[in-house]
C-alpha cells in the first residue's frame, strides 16, 4: 500500500450483543468509527472520506488500524488521545472521564487557512475532521432531511400558526443537500416546487422517493401545486428549469394576481460560482464545456444570473412572503454584483434555527450498536411515550420510519432540547439495562448544536450582541462535557464553512445500561444543551433567558 | 462606579488555615484569583490588569465579585464556567472534575485580530487573559528570572560543559523583563554586561539588587568583567549606552584580539520600533519628544539602528559565539530592513528551551495558600530531599530564597519535568496532610509549557516537522487535564505574542492533603508534562522519544 490514504478494504462495524473491546464504552467508539466508514454511510470510504468534501474519520489507514487496536485494548480508567485522526497517546484517567479525547484540524488563527492546512496535509500532519466525520457520529443523509424539516416547520410556526397545510414552498436546487428539500417540505406538511436545471438530479430524487412528480412546464407545475394545496395534500414537484428565469417569472405572475408562494428559499450551489450555478440562457452541455475552457466567463455569467435570482427573492420578501437564505452565500454574490439590497431577507439560522438554539434544541441523534432496526423502532416508540404531546415529533418519527432508509448502523435523529435530552438518555439506558434493546445505544449530536459552535458566517451569524466570532463557548462546551463524563469529546476547526471560519465541539455518550451511565447521562445530556441556552442568554435572547429561568439554570453573570 | 473596570479597592487574598469557601479546592481558586490582583503582584490592580499589557484576572469588578461569590458557594461536585473573565454558569459535575473551567479571549481564526478583539472589548464582550492573568496563577517576577536562568543554564550545558564560571554574557535592555537578565546570569554562574540606554532602568535594578554595578564607560565595564571572570566571581554591570553602538564596537575589539563574550543576546523592546528602541545618536529626551511629534521618523531611525545591532550579533555568531534572539523580534526587523542574514542565529526556544520541553520540563510553580513564607521554605527543603543530585535545582532554590522577594502569596517556581512533577505534588500533599505545612498549596505552571502551547513565532518556532501552527496539542492538553482532575483548567488565545498568534492552556491543582487529591495529583502531574513529551516525540525529537521510552509512555501512532 503506497498511498497511506487509499485501501480497498470495506469496513463494517461489528453488530450484536458480543463485544471485542474490554467494555461497551470503547466498543461503542470502535463501532462508530467503523460505521463512519461503512460503505452505505461514507461518501468515499476507501479514501477514509466520510462526507463534506474531505472530512475524514482517521488520518491514514494505518492510523485507523491503530485507533481500533488501541480502543480494543483500552481499560475502563484509560483515555485515548486522537490528534487530527492519529492516535497519539493513552493515559490513565478515571472511570467517569471520557474514553477518547479528539482534536482535529485546529490551527493557530494566523495560519488557519486552506493553504497552510494543505501544506500540512501533504506532509501527513493534518486531517480535516469536518464536524461528525472525525468525531465518529455521522449517520448519513437523515440529518439533512431533519435539519431542513426543522427549518420549514419553524417557519410554519412563526408565520402560519404551526400549520403548513395548503401552503407551498418555492425553492431551487435538488443536489446532494438540496434534494432533501421536497421530502422535508412534505414532512412539514407543505407542498414544494423545486426548480432544478439538471434532469439527472430530478430523476435521482424521484427514484428515491424524495420527490413526487416532475415536469418541464411551469404552468403544469403550478397546476399541480394548485390542486394539491386545495386538497390539503402535501406533495412535491421538480420543475426542470433555471431558477434565475423561473423566480422572476413567478414574481411577475404574483404581482399580476397569480399564485403566491408561502415560503421562498434556494439551495443551488451559489457558493461556487464556477461549478455550482448554471447561468441563464446556457445549456447544461455548454456549461460543462465552459467550466473547462473558460471558467472566468462561466463565473461572470453565473454571478449576473444570481443577481437576478436574488432580486426576485427580495421582491417576494417585499411582498410579504417569508424568504430565507439557506447558507449558500447567494446574497453575498448579489451584493458584490452591485445589488445593494441583497441582504434584505435573512439567513436561515437567525430567522428559524436560533429560536430553537435558544432552548438548547438541536440535532440530537442516537444509534443502535446492535445493528438491529428494531432497536431504533423501540426507541422511536419510547420517544412518543416520553413526549406524548409533541405532535411535531410524532410526525417526524412516523415519516422518518416510513420514508428514510437506514444507512449503516440504524440511527435516528430528532431535534430536542434542554429538559428532554436527558430524559431520552435515561430511558434508553433503562431499555438497555432491561434487555428491551438488544445492545447499548450511543447518543450524540452534530457539532452545529446550540452551545457547541462558533461560525460567524452561518450558525452564529448576526448574534444579537455581536459576539458571532467569540469561540470561548464551544471550548467551554467541550471542557464541560469532558468534566461531565461524555464517552468521547471532540474539538474541531473549519467544519461546514472551511478553514478559518468556525470552531466547534462534539460529544457522544454510551448508554451501556449501567447505573454509572445513568449518572453520566443525567449530567452530560443536561449540561450539554444547557451551555447552548447559556450562550444565547448571554447574547441577550429573551427565549433563552426564559428557558434558563424555567429550568433553573444558574448563570451568575447573566441572569 | 461608572467604569466597570476601575475601582480603588485593594484586594488581598485571605491567608491562614481557615476557609470561607466550602472546600479548599474552591478556596484555592478564590485566593489565587485575589492573589493575581494583590497590590504587590498585579501591575495595575485597580484596572484588573495583572501583567503583559492588558492581561486581566476578571472582565469587570462586578464579574470579579460574582466569581468570588460563586466560588464561595460552590459545592464539591459543581463546576463554575468562566468566559473571558465573566462567570457564566454553574453546573453539576462530580468530585474528580475540575471546579473551574475557563476560556479567555478565544476568537474564530478569521476574526482573531486585535481590531476585532478591541471592538468586542469596547462592547464589554471580551477580556485579554494573557497566559496566567486570566487563569489565576501569576506569581510576579520570579517567573521571568527563572525562565532566563534556565535559558542561560541550558546554553551553559550545551556550550560550556555545564559550567559558566569565568564566562560572561553580553546583552542589551534592562526593562521590565530584561532587567531579570543580570540576576539570572549570576544565578547561572556567569558575569553579565548589560547595555541599557536609560539611567533610570539601571538604577532601579541596582536598588533591587538584580544588578551589581553600573558605569557609563565601556572600558570600565570591560575591566570589571575581566576582573570578575578571572576571579571566578559571578557579577553584573549595567553599561549606560546604546546597544547599537556598543555591540559593533565590541565586535571590532574582539576581531582586534580584545575581549570576547561567551554568550550574546538582547532584550531591548525591538518588537515596538516606535516606543521600544532608542535610535543611535538620539538622546532619551529627543526620543521621548520625537515619539509624540514624529513617530514615523523615530521608527525609521530605530529600525536602521536595529539592523546595525543585528549585524553585530551575526558577527559574534560567525565568530563562534553562542548568540540567541530572546523573542523580541529584532531579527525580523533587520530582515525587513534588508539585512538578509538576520536569521543566522537562532531564537531562544529552538536553541535552548526545546530540549527541556522534550523532557516535559517547563515553568512548574507552586504557591502557599497559608501566606506563610515558611511553608515555601519547607517545600524548598523537600525539593532538595526529593532530588538530592540535582545541583542546578539546589543552586536555584538557594539563590531564589536569598535574592528574590515574594510578591503576594509566597510562591516558588522551578523548571522540572515528567517523572519529577508528580513526585513533588505527592510530597507536598503529604506535607499538608501531616500538618507540616500550615495550609494547602496549589501547583500550576505557565501556559508556555512543554505540551500546552502552539505559538509559531515563539514557543513552537521551527518545529522539526513543520507543525508549528498545529493547535490540536494545547486543546488535547486542556481536555486531558480536565479528564485527569485538575482543580482548574483554562484555554486561552493570544497570550505572549498577541491576537492571532498563539493558543495555549493552563492547569492548577490543589494539594489539600486528602487521599483523593493524591490520586488526582498522580494523574495530572504525570499526564500534563507527558503531553509535552508526546507532542515533541510526534514532531520527531529524539530527546523526547527517548524520554517517552524511558518513562514507558504509550504513544500508539508515534513510537
Ligand atoms: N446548513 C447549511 O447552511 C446548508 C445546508 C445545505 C446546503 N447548503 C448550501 O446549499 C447549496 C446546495 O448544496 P448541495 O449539496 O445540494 O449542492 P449540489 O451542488 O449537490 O447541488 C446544487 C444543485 O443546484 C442545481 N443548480 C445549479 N444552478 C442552478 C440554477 N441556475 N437553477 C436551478 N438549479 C441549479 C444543480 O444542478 C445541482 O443539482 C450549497 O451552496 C450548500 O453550501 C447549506
Ligand atoms: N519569552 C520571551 O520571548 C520574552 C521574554 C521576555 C522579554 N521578551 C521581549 O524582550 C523585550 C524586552 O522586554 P521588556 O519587558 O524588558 O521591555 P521594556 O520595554 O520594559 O524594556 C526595554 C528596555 O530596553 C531599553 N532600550 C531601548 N532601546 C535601547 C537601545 N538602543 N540600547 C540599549 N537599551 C535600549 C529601554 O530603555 C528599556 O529599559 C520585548 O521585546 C519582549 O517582548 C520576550
Amino acid at each position: 500500500m503506497t498511498d497511506p490514504r487509499h485501501n480497498l478494504r470495506d469496513i463494517y462495524p461489528p453488530t450484536g450483543p458480543e463485544i471485542i473491546a474490554k467494555s461497551w464504552q470503547t466498543e461503542a467508539a470502535m463501532r462508530m468509527l467503523m460505521n463512519n466508514l461503512h460503505p452505505d454511510v461514507a461518501e468515499n470510504p476507501h479514501e477514509l472520506v466520510v462526507y463534506g468534501g474531505i472530512g475524514r474519520a482517521a488520518r491514514t489507514w494505518q492510523d485507523f488500524d491503530r485507533i481500533v487496536a488501541a480502543l480494543r485494548d483500552l481499560d475502563g480508567d484509560e483515555t485515548l488521545l486522537v490528534q487530527s485522526g492519529k492516535p497519539v497517546g493513552i493515559f490513565r484517567t478515571h472511570a467517569d472521564a471520557p474514553r477518547v479525547l479528539i482534536a482535529n484540524s485546529n490551527l493557530v488563527p494566523h495560519w488557519a487557512t486552506w493553504d497552510h492546512f494543505n501544506e500540512l496535509d501533504r506532509k501527513g500532519l493534518a486531517m480535516y475532521g469536518q464536524m461528525t466525520a472525525g468525531s465518529w457520529i455521522y449517520i448519513g443523509t437523515q440529518g439533512i432531511v431533519q435539519g431542513t424539516y426543522e427549518t420549514f416547520a419553524e417557519a410554519g410556526r412563526q408565520h402560519y400558526g404551526g400549520d403548513l397545510t395548503g401552503k407551498w414552498i418555492l425553492t431551487g436546487g435538488l443536489g446532494g443537500m438540496g434534494g432533501a428539500q421536497p421530502l422535508a417540505a412534505v414532512f412539514a406538511g407543505a407542498c414544494c416546487l423545486a426548480v432544478e436545471c439538471n434532469p439527472d438530479s430530478i430523476d435521482f430524487r424521484l427514484r428515491t422517493k424524495y420527490l413526487d412528480e416532475k415536469t418541464d412546464s411551469l404552468d403544469e407545475a403550478l397546476a399541480m401545486i394548485d390542486r394539491w394545496t386545495a386538497a390539503g395534500e402535501a406533495k412535491s414537484v421538480g420543475l426542470l428549469g433555471n431558477a434565475a428565469d423561473v423566480f422572476p417569472e413567478l414574481v411577475r405572475r404574483m404581482n399580476a394576481g397569480g399564485p403566491r408562494p408561502d415560503i421562498v428559499t434556494d439551495q443551488t450551489s451559489a457558493h461556487d460560482p464556477v461549478n455550482g450555478y448554471l447561468p441563464q440562457g446556457w445549456s447544461i452541455a455548454q456549461w460543462k464545456a465552459g467550466r473547462e475552457s473558460d471558467p472566468k466567463a462561466v463565473e461572470k455569467a453565473a454571478r449576473a444570473s444570481m443577481k437576478t435570482h436574488v432580486a426576485a427573492m427580495v421582491d417576494f420578501w417585499n411582498a410579504g412572503v417569508p424568504t430565507l437564505d439557506y447558507g449558500n452565500n447567494i446574497r453575498q454574490v448579489a451584493l458584490e454584483e452591485g445589488f445593494e439590497n441583497a441582504f434584505a431577507f435573512p439567513g436561515f439560522v437567525p430567522a428559524y434555527i436560533r429560536p430553537l438554539f435558544c432552548r438548547g434544541v438541536g440535532p440530537f441523534r442516537w444509534c443502535a450498536l446492535s445493528g438491529d432496526p428494531e432497536d431504533i423502532y423501540r426507541t422511536d416508540a419510547k420517544m412518543k411515550e416520553l413526549f406524548p404531546d409533541d405532535a411535531h415529533l410524532h410526525q417526524w418519527l412516523d415519516m422518518a420510519r416510513d420514508r428514510i432508509a437506514f444507512q449503516g448502523l440504524p440511527a435516528r435523529i430528532c431535534w430536542i432540547g434542554l429538559g428532554d435530552r436527558h430524559k431520552a438518555g435515561l430511558a434508553f439506558n433503562d431499555m438497555v439495562r432491561s434487555g428491551e434493546l438488544k445492545a447499548p445505544v450511543v447518543i450524540g449530536r452534530d457539532h452545529l448544536d446550540s452551545g457547541s459552535v462558533a461560525s460567524p458566517n452561518r450558525e452564529t451569524e448576526a448574534m444579537k450582541d455581536g459576539s458571532d466570532a467569540v469561540s470561548d463557548w464551544p471550548l467551554l462546551n467541550a471542557l464541560l462535557n469532558t468534566a461531565s463524563g461524555a464517552t468521547w469529546v471532540s474539538l474541531h476547526h473549519g467544519g461546514g464553512v472551511g478553514m478559518g471560519f468556525s470552531q466547534h465541539s462534539g460529544m457522544v455518550i454510551c448508554c451501556d445500561g449501567t447505573a454509572e451511565a445513568d449518572a453520566r447521562l443525567a449530567r452530560v445530556l443536561w449540561n450539554d444543551p444547557a451551555t447552548g441556552v447559556m450562550r444565547h442568554a448571554d447574547a441577550g435572547y429573551e427565549i433563552a433567558r426564559d428557558c434558563a429561568r424555567e429550568h433553573g439554570l444558574r448563570l451568575p453573570g447573566i441572569l
